[in-house]
């Protein structure tokens, strides 16, 4: 398979959201051992990987804006919960950081044992991790031992233990396999963003286009300096009026001030594309400020991400032109 | 204080996603204590309320959709984290479940002790309590205790714990307070949703009425028959042509129909006033699925939800028409 994005070759340091053995974690090695494109210097990746955990999002954003790190990896969205909040407003707060490329993954726990284990006595995981193996744990019948995370209760798992963790642990503590996929539900994923400092984006975008990246996605912010009745149908007009195609829309408070807001939304062009360049220049003409939040490769990322809404079509109990008028007062408590 | 929302009076049955002791916990008993309106039956409201803790937010929609529980109390969305997309889902996915009325909570852990404690010897919490209230568990200097929840580690705290958790720990378990207010980061606050059957809205909004509401928010799930390049657009325009606010929108992808959405919008008037029904009209017109999800007095909850972006105008690095060639180049990444 070969990458959408493209890596940077050569002793990259990738800061990431820790601690060791999270998902983050396992994001982040996956873009880094994605191969190198043609032409980029041949060698072990894994021996110029250094991943750093970091404490916080806002660690992460400054280590890569101080220069600390070539990149940062930090979750952005997920197939059950949505958007990140905390992390899209750190890349809305963050002055020098843009997004550059993204990693999804499968949302999977596996159970470990010791090489060395003996009876079975305990499950250990973060009570997260229980609730979402509870199917798995109760097959055991085993007590369960909550920990502070996943990674600490495969870290730290004694001879009569079970552990419960992203497949990295199994690497990551040196533990054997019990079993693959205990997770209640199949089928989550989680968006992973890669960051870099503003002035290296367009190095990146052009390893991005070496390894075979035509299409693009952007993340914009965009700020109306005026809000009420009709300031989103202005801006939404915007899009459609040059054709480009918004895929998500979610709108965030801004401190303090009272019916303001910031709107983030993701559309399936690059900025530079022409009908972007159009809508972009039509909204700085309006008066709203603009910020290019992320620019990535339009790859499997975004596709990964299936709804979770059922069923199929419209959410049940909705009403439509077609229905009678008790029916519609009934939907919409007219 | 008059609460903005009424309350049937008369052995209320209130279920809520558990266990007992958690912040939903609190937010469905000070929804059940608020005063009733003048007219209502009196009587003392804590003898006549059953608060039920239910395992999953479908348990709730379940139970009171059947008639088990005359309201259902779930979280919505969060100052933090923005919305709960779960229990957004759970409201869409439900054909018989509305939302009438709303509770807004700070997000606050006190930290309790037993009557009968001895030395102290352990801070215990879930790992997400340990963890929001680092700044007092570091000033303890003792070690800490993962526990499956706050609730839990107050239940089960030994003469050597503080435990933390919710205020309602206390009287709920019998604890003595050791210290209020604990977490690092004050200000936090979470909204709930008073969830109904739909054939019992009528009731419970005409209670609302009858405790002084006059000023309605709506959430409104819009679900277009065709979507693509300039979709939005026109749901917007429906919005500002009837001179209707939106407060927030996000888009819910629909399972398995890629590039398909169902937009959560909320706007500030009921769905029977003038601008309402017409805008609503507008988009049944135009072939769009709608559901009003929920209707609230517009009280303290929305309200209370300050921003947290930082600064407090447009995100730090955004650009706008004034700024130099250069600088749009590096806000946009064009």
């Amino acid at each position: 398979m070969t990458a959408p994005g493209g890596r940077p070759a050569g002793g990259t340091r990738v800061a990431y959201l820790g601690p060791e053995g999270t998902f983050t974690h396992q994001a982040a090695l996956e873009w880094a051992r994605r191969p190198a494109p043609s032409g980029a210097s041949a060698g072990s990746v894994d021996d110029d990987v250094a991943a750093e955990p970091l404490d916080t999002v806002k660690d992460v954003h400054d280590v890569v804006a101080a220069g600390g790190a070539d990149v940062g990896v930090v979750a952005i969205e997920s197939s059950v919960e949505g958007y990140v909040v905390p992390s899209l407003d750190a890349l809305l707060s963050s002055a020098d950081v843009v997004a550059v490329d993204e990693v999804a993954i499968d949302v999977s726990f596996d159970a470990f044992v010791r090489p060395d284990h003996g009876d079975l006595t305990e499950v250990s995981a973060h009570p997260h991790g229980l609730a979402q193996c509870s199917g798995f744990v109760t097959g055991t019948g085993l007590a369960t031992a909550p920990a502070s995370s996943n990674a600490a209760a495969c870290r730290d798992a004694g001879p009569g233990t079970i552990a419960l963790g992203p497949t990295i642990c199994g690497e990551l503590y040196g533990l054997q396999t019990y079993a693959k996929a205990v997770e209640d539900f199949r089928g989550g994923r989680t968006r992973f963003l890669v960051l870099t400092r503003r002035s290296a984006a367009a190095a990146h975008l052009a390893r991005s286009r070496d390894a075979g990246a035509t299409e693009w996605k952007t993340m914009l912010a965009i700020t109306p300096s005026v809000t009420g009745p009709g300031v989103l149908a202005r801006i939404t007009a915007a899009f459609g009026d040059r054709g480009v195609n918004m895929s998500s829309l979610i709108t965030r408070p801004v401190k303090a001030q009272e019916s303001k807001y910031a709107f983030v939304v993701t559309f399936d062009e690059a900025p530079w594309d022409r009908g972007a360049r159009e809508m972009l220049s039509d909204l700085l003409a309006a008066g709203d400020s603009l910020k290019t939040l992320g620019l990535f490769p339009a790859g499997a990322g975004f596709r990964a991400l299936d709804g979770v809404l059922d069923p199929d079509h419209a959410p049940v109990g909705s009403v439509s032109a077609n229905d009678s008028a008790e029916d519609r007062e009934r939907g919409l408590l007219w």
